[in-house]
This record gives C-alpha cells, structure tokens and sequence, in this order.
C-alpha cells in the first residue's frame, strides 16, 4: 500500500483536516496517478457535511481531479508513464448493464462507484465492496482503472482543466444530447461554476447564450466568457420580455426557483433542462407544458467517451475554466466563501501545497 | 346566414337547452357541413361550466365532430359535396406564424379559433373578431374553411370516429412525436376517453402498452383494448414492480397525482407526456429527472396535416373509438354520468336527435 497524504472530514461537523490514506498498488489494468490539481465542487460541501444523506466518514472529497501517470499496471494499453490524465466523478461502474455498454457509466443500472463517498467494487461481481471506501481528488496520488481515466489535451493549463471533469462535462453532456446547434437560443440560468461552463461551452457551439441570473452585478462577466445577453431575473419584467425566446434553458440552480416562470420562456418545443436540485420539489403546471409541446429534463454528469469528447472540444475552441488557484490550507476558507457565492468561478486546489505539508 | 337548430348553455350555471344559431353561407374557400355526430369531450363540460375561466356564453359546445358536406364555396379545391369530413378542436388560425405554416396550428403564436368557446377571424389581418364567436358542433350544420376539415376514411364508422378528432388525435400526436415505435413499453395513466385512444393507438404502433389505473374493474377492458398489462395504482406495490420499465409514459389524468411517482418507472431517457390539466401544479423533484435523464412533456391536440395521417392511421389498423351513442336530450345526464367516470369510453351524439328536434 502507499501511505497518502490528503485532507479529510472526520464527520459532517468538522472542517477539513490533514489526513493519511493507503492507495492501493496499481492492479494489471490500473494506473497510479500523481494528482497535480483539484477542483472544489458545490456537492464536496454538500457531501463532507452529511447534507444528501448516506455520507462516509472519514471522507476524502474531490472528483475534479488533474495529474499525471507514475505507474502502470502490466496490462495497462491506455497510458504510459507521463501521460495527463483527468479523473471525474467516477472511478468504476458495473461495466456490463445497458448504460455502461453504451457508454454512459453516470446511469449504471448498479450505480457508479463515485470519486469519493462511495464504494471500489469486486472484481468478480462487479458489485461494491463496502469494505473498501472511496477517496478522492484532495490527495497527492489516487489508483484508477484505465478506462476510467481520460486524456487532458496539452492545450488546456492544467489548473484550469480540473473543473471540466465535474463542471464542464455536466454542462457538455445536456447541450450535446439534446441537441444544442449554431443560432439555437440558449438560456443559462446561474452563474457559477456550472453556468460560466454552460455559458462557455454553449458559445463554442454557436449558440446565443443569454445568462439569467439573480445578481445584476455579475453582467459583465457573462458577457466576458461569451454570452450575448443578461438578464436579471429580480427584475420580474424579464420573464415578459424573454417569453417564448429559448431553445433550450440550461438550469444550474439549487435553490428553491419558480420552474413554471422559466418554462414560460422556452419556445414550441424548447427544452429546459434541471442540473441542480432543489431541496423541495417545484410545482410544474401541465398546461405550461402541454400549451408548447415544451420538455422538462434532467441530466446528471456524463460518460468517460463523452469526457473525453468534451476536453477536446474544449482544447480546440479554448474553453477552460475561470478559476481561483488555492492552497490546500485555504479550503476551509474556501467552502465558506462558495457558500457565499465568492468564487469566480471554481477554486482549484494546488496539490502541491498537500505534497509540500505532507 | 342559416338558421341552425342546436343545444347551448346560457351562463355557467345553466344545463344544456335548445338553441338557435345562424350560420354563414359559405364564403368562396368555405364549406358548409351537415353535421351527423359529435363527440362529447370532458373539455365541454369544464367549458360549459366556467371552470377555465374566459367562457363565452352563450356556448354551444362540441369539437368531435363528423357530417357530410352540403354546400362548397366557388373557390373550394378540396372538397365536394356529399364527402364525409371531420372537424376537430379548432376552424381556424393565423395561417403566418412558424407553427401554422408548420401545419401545426394548435401551437399558433396568435391563438387558434377553437370550434367552440373562441372566435371567428378578420379576413384581412387574421386576428380575432370578437364580434364573431364560435359555436360548436352540438348543432345539426357548420361552415367552416376548407383547409381546416379532414376526410374521414370510408372504413371507419361514422359515430365511432367523431371522438378521434379529439381523443384520437391528442394521444396520436405525442406517441407519433415523440418517437413511439414498435417493442416499446408504453404505460397510459387514467383509463378515459383519452386513455382508451392512447391504449388502442399504442398498440397499433406495435409498442408494449400497460394500463396504469386507479380502478381495478377496468383490468379486462384494458386488456380488450389491446393493452399487454394493466396494474391498479392503488396497489403501491406497482410503482416498486414497475420501477424504470417505461420508454414513455402518456398521462391522461387530470385528478391530483404524484408525478415523480410515475417518473420513477420511467427508464433512462423515457419521457412522460402530460395530457391533462391538474388544478394545482404537482411538484416535481428534479432529482428524479436527473438520475435518469428523463423527460417530462405536454403535448396538445394535433395539427390538421397529423389529424389526417392519425386518422389513415386508424382506419389501416382497424381502430375507431368505442363509444355509447346517446340522443341530444340525454346530453346533460351524459355529462353527470362522464363526472362520475361512467362512460365506456366516450359518449356521442346522433345529431339526427337534433335534426328532428328542431
């Protein structure tokens, strides 16, 4: 095994705090992966202070991992020695149902092995060892199968490649499969560390992207990462002016929202699609819908080939994240200042100053 | 104008009574119909009542509507007299907007001219007269433009067709939309006069359909209508059995229920139609939607062009609407009797009834 060191939450009432983990050697298809950066994502907060339920202590957060490869496995096609790798949401799934075949391992019918707070499963069964917790990205090192691994393109800095394997492919994966195009009105609803992707990304499609948001101060960054409209969503005259305007609305809020005054905005058949989860259920009125054939989705993060995908598309239309670079002395701070909305837009952590502690 | 026998409520609170219309002579693109049958939709009682609010009283009711073509304008391509046509839930539209020149004018940006309950339209800039208001086919005759009748296929009896330009094409449209084909699983929610379209017309595309219903006495008729599997809603056990079973679901319920209940057997990306209209939104968890990606939509009537195809449809798959043919003066007890889900599965009125009445 090979003492690691890395920051943990002892249980939902306490900060993070240093902490010594044993990642495994790598097995005939792994690899071990020295971790150079770490994003910060909402759901690490949720997740470290026992907010969705069903947390495990200790619990190592972090899915937006950057690093590169300093041991293969025998077996390992993949990658050599070297390599730059991102690791996301997820390290394994069952590999045999439906949505694994088809590549979108996020809706294994088993459930995925997440990053973090989750399980590493049995080889023969494929299914979890809760023996075995999972640990994640705010560490010096992590071992992971090579297929769950994906290339980050020597284009992107690779600070600033963290957030995409959370934020971007969250925001990549819904403007792609429902189809987003060049000309096609896109709303992004929020602007935080998913909304200045979806704004991004969006943008590289072509799409006229408009930000709703709450906050009036925050447009004139939504026109700096390529929107061509704000709105303020306090001013409630924009739910009349921007009526029956979108193709699609990309809805990155977790807070309670009036779902129904933003459907109003979709055209015939526009699709609105839900990234963030309220925590009471918002009242939709059928006859929003039903009046324009509009559609009310969901999405929840996307596939290791969509993935990849999504980071060359970013390396070709130089999409990165817009990020804070922290110490790992600073997350603490850090999450206070997310839950204030202080982040413009994702804090990344420089595992070197773990490495430099430990 | 022709003096026209029909029935009509005076105001909100008043039972259907007989009732004097004029009707136009036909204009040069019109055509004049004798009216055999018409259909008696939920949606007229909900209008005759008040209860969507904006009624226009005095209302004749009636959108389910079958005759024979009496008279044709000068003008009149498509139509002879003697030909047997349909008219559904709208007479008219702008004729300009995307959706009309789409062929879906029930999405028309400036409103339909429903049948009935709405108004007729200024020739010159097609917007609203509201001098002119509609009347509806619980009457014995209707001119209406030619562009907005449909023929009605030799092989599909007369009575039994009428509720098709209503029932029928609501549940075609979001099966043929959103993409129903054969070796799907299709549940229908509520077991109505739209239920029983959806089942027989799911079943006609060759899909696997399940009757979900809160009434275990309809099991056998679910099943005689082509439905695979019926499973009563009262048993919670069903929402376990049948956990992510569905590609689609077509709501046709109105009462109260619990959406994410029904979005939970919904498989990955299967989508839920809305057909009808809760008095109260329904929340709507968006997890729900996320862990799956799927979808909730609405979907509303059908354009002239797919009523058309929706009714080829059932008459090369031997499908029509079952039906209890009442007389004009058993209107109003019809109406108790739908309010109490006693109707298997749509009442229709002989419009002779009418004729003789007059």
């Amino acid at each position: 095994m090979l003492t690691t060191p890395a920051y943990a939450v002892a249980d939902a009432k306490s900060p993070l705090a240093p902490f010594t983990l044993q990642r495994r050697e790598p097995g005939p298809k792994e690899v071990l992966v020295d971790i150079l950066y770490c994003g910060v994502c909402h759901s690490d907060i949720h997740q470290a202070r026992g907010e969705w339920g069903s947390s495990i202590f200790p619990m190592v957060p972090g899915h937006e991992i950057v690093g590169r490869v300093a041991q293969v496995g025998p077996q390992v096609s993949r990658w050599k020695i070297g390599d730059t790798v991102g690791v996301g949401c997820f390290v394994d799934s069952c590999r045999q149902c439906a949505s694994c075949r088809a590549g979108e391992e996020q809706y294994c019918d088993f459930g995925m092995s997440g990053t973090y707070n989750s399980y590493e499963r049995n080889p023969e069964d494929r299914r979890f060892d809760k023996t075995r917790p999972t640990y994640g990205g705010y560490s010096t090192r992590i071992t992971v199968d090579e297929a769950y691994a994906v290339r980050i393109p020597e284009s992107i800095p690779l600070d600033r490649a963290a957030p995409l394997l959370c934020a971007g492919i969250t925001t990549y994966s819904p403007l792609k499969h429902f189809g987003v195009k060049a000309g096609d009105q896109v709303a992004v609803v929020g602007l935080g560390g998913l909304g200045h992707m979806a704004v991004k990304i969006a943008a590289a499609m072509g799409a006229h992207v408009t930000v709703l948001s709450s906050s009036q101060s925050k447009r004139a960054d939504a026109l700096a990462l390529g929107a061509q409209d704000f709105a303020s969503t306090r001013d409630g005259g924009v739910f009349k002016t921007h009526a029956l305007k979108f193709d699609y609305i990309i809805d990155t809020v977790s807070a309670e929202h009036d779902y129904n005054a933003y459907l109003e905005l979709l055209k015939i058949d526009g699709t609105m699609v839900l990234l963030g989860i309220p925590e009471v259920p918002a009242p939709v009125a059928a006859g929003v819908l039903i009046r324009k054939r509009r559609r009310l989705a969901g999405s929840m993060i996307g596939g290791i080939r969509e993935t990849q995908e999504m980071l060359d598309f970013c390396a070709a239309h130089g999409v990165a994240s817009d990020i804070e670079l922290i110490g790992i002395d600073q997350v603490n701070e850090a999450y206070e200042r997310m839950l204030k909305a202080d982040v413009r837009y994702r804090f990344v952590i420089d595992i070197a100053s773990l490495r430099e502690a430990g």
